[in-house]
């Protein structure tokens, strides 16, 4: 008799290898069958089917499920569907089950393409041009100096924010960049700590923010931030709603400590009607789509993470949850 | 006695190595002063200063003089003071005079930070966004295809063309190139002559214009030219304004041939006001600032050309006259 699916007993399988994608039917079907083909020892349940929560070992989920510690004893590991984990309540995970962020090469590529933009944009005075083509002006607004005069840091070194500075550097930016904790990254000027901010804000002519969003970074983005920024700087916030005082960022615009800002993320979302940010010529507002998550590019990391649990190397990608990235 | 430039006659030095600096007084005093420090062999004249025409050996010009083939009867030389040198007259200009266009990696970095700018533009719908934040609708316009799966074609493989592909590359874009003549780049689809343009055309989703201006490129950019694009395609032009036929645009943004455009150049310059172009949502439109001559990174590469002109070695950047590039 060949050897074929039906010697593996489907309850055998469920009680070791059940993964929960708790995702909408058309992602959770093309995650079936891809695992159907990469990975078929995994059975994938479709949280909208009946399924048995006690034979789930890996949980795919946007957020934590309400009875994620009493119905899921066997749990080992939860993947985060987004490049971080900040939307979780982390109090909530059970002891001992780790989390893993989304390890997606097609997000990342998808930040470079943003920050780049926004970046070049803000360089070559983008919203100057459009607010001359809404006017009518055909006028050259400024002279871009030298790229190894444009200073260009970025705040968060994590996969996205190195990502990013990877993008940036064939452009000849002085690039550097600001962490909580310390990295070396080559060609790129490294600060770290609250102890450097001041240090790194002061030599940054266009500041990207890639930071996750902690208690330490909320509303972190506000006028004693922008303060120390040379005159004239300008902003690309690509990080989290929260960490932007929407009032300050007006103000800065106002009274010329700021130049021009793109703006991809806001608290709240949508952003009102009537919000100053839609009608103001100095921003370039998107909402929320520097990085989108697609699935096809998210599951090789996701397989690869499993393939380590399995066989008990470290993974990619692991959240502290006391951190909460 | 000490070796000084006295012991340089002045009279033999004008008689020999006299560079015409065709320029306004301020970027003029500039060059003398850099030919002082690095070719003090040579003689920097100012257009508006007296000078004996029959001294100049090269000349530094956007246009050319009237006088040219009569005043100048030792000249060797002529550097074009752009990028291109379809601004010459090429019958004014005397036989067995060669002239070179700027060869000036500030140049190519300048085209490369707009072309790069402009295409992940329309990549990512930013035009899109722009209409929506005019309007307060906070919506996802598309998700981007993978860059692999976004054909990008360059028309026009010369010093900026190729510099803009090679920009172009690190996101991982379909890279292809057609130009008149035969080229070959690594990691980028080439094509050449009218016969194979069909061909690029087909393929090609976001079309970048960086053709020279020629009696074969005039209206290049014509309802025929857009009627071989895929459905939806779109352009960045910033090759020469008479390139473009903008009723054609315009049509083929009207019929959703094309999606989105970033224009930089324009027939006539400035664009009158009222011109649909202003207005056009689809449409990014800067007032030809893409590339700016600034005289600083472009002096290398005359340097380097007048080294290679004293001992006989090939010109970079020589112009073909019949050809106009």
């Amino acid at each position: 008799m060949p050897w074929t699916c039906a010697t593996i007993l489907p309850d055998q399988l469920e009680a070791h290898l059940t993964f929960l994608a708790n995702l909408d039917r058309s992602r959770a079907e093309m995650l079936r069958a891809k695992f159907a083909q990469q990975m078929p020892e995994v059975a994938v349940a479709i949280a909208d089917e009946p399924y048995d929560k006690g034979a789930v070992r890996y949980m795919l989920t946007w957020q934590v499920p309400n009875d994620i510690k009493t119905a899921y004893p066997n749990l080992e590991l939860i993947f985060s569907l987004g490049a971080g984990a900040d939307q979780f309540v982390m109090s909530e995970v059970p002891d001992g089950v780790p989390v893993v962020r989304l390890i997606d090469d097609g997000l990342t590529s998808m930040m470079q393409e943003y920050v780049t933009m926004a970046v070049l944009a803000l360089h070559r005075d983008l919203p100057g041009y459009l607010d001359n083509q809404r006017n009518q002006i055909w006028e050259s607004v400024s002279v871009p100096p030298l790229p190894s005069d444009r200073r260009v840091g970025v705040m968060g070194l994590g996969e996205l924010g190195r990502g990013a500075l990877r993008a940036l550097k064939p452009f000849g930016f002085s690039l550097s960049g600001w962490a909580r904790s310390a990295h070396q990254i080559e060609g790129v000027e490294t600060f770290h700590g609250e102890g450097a901010l001041p240090r790194f804000l002061a030599q940054t002519d266009i500041l990207v923010c890639l930071l996750p969003l902690t208690w330490a970074t909320r509303s972190i983005l506000n006028s004693n931030l922008f303060a120390q920024l040379p005159d004239g700087a300008s902003l690309v916030h690509v990080g989290r709603g929260k960490q932007l005082d929407h009032h300050a960022l007006t103000k800065a615009l106002n009274n010329g400590k700021l130049r021009s800002a793109v703006i991809d993320v806001t608290a709240p979302e949508p952003l009102p009607e009537g919000h100053p940010f839609w009608v103001d010529p100095r921003i370039i507002l998107t909402p929320h789509i520097a990085c989108i998550t697609r699935l096809e590019t998210s599951l090789p990391g996701i397989f690869d993470n499993l393939k380590r649990h399995q066989v008990g190397q470290p993974l990619r990608g692991i959240v502290d949850k006391t951190l909460g990235y």
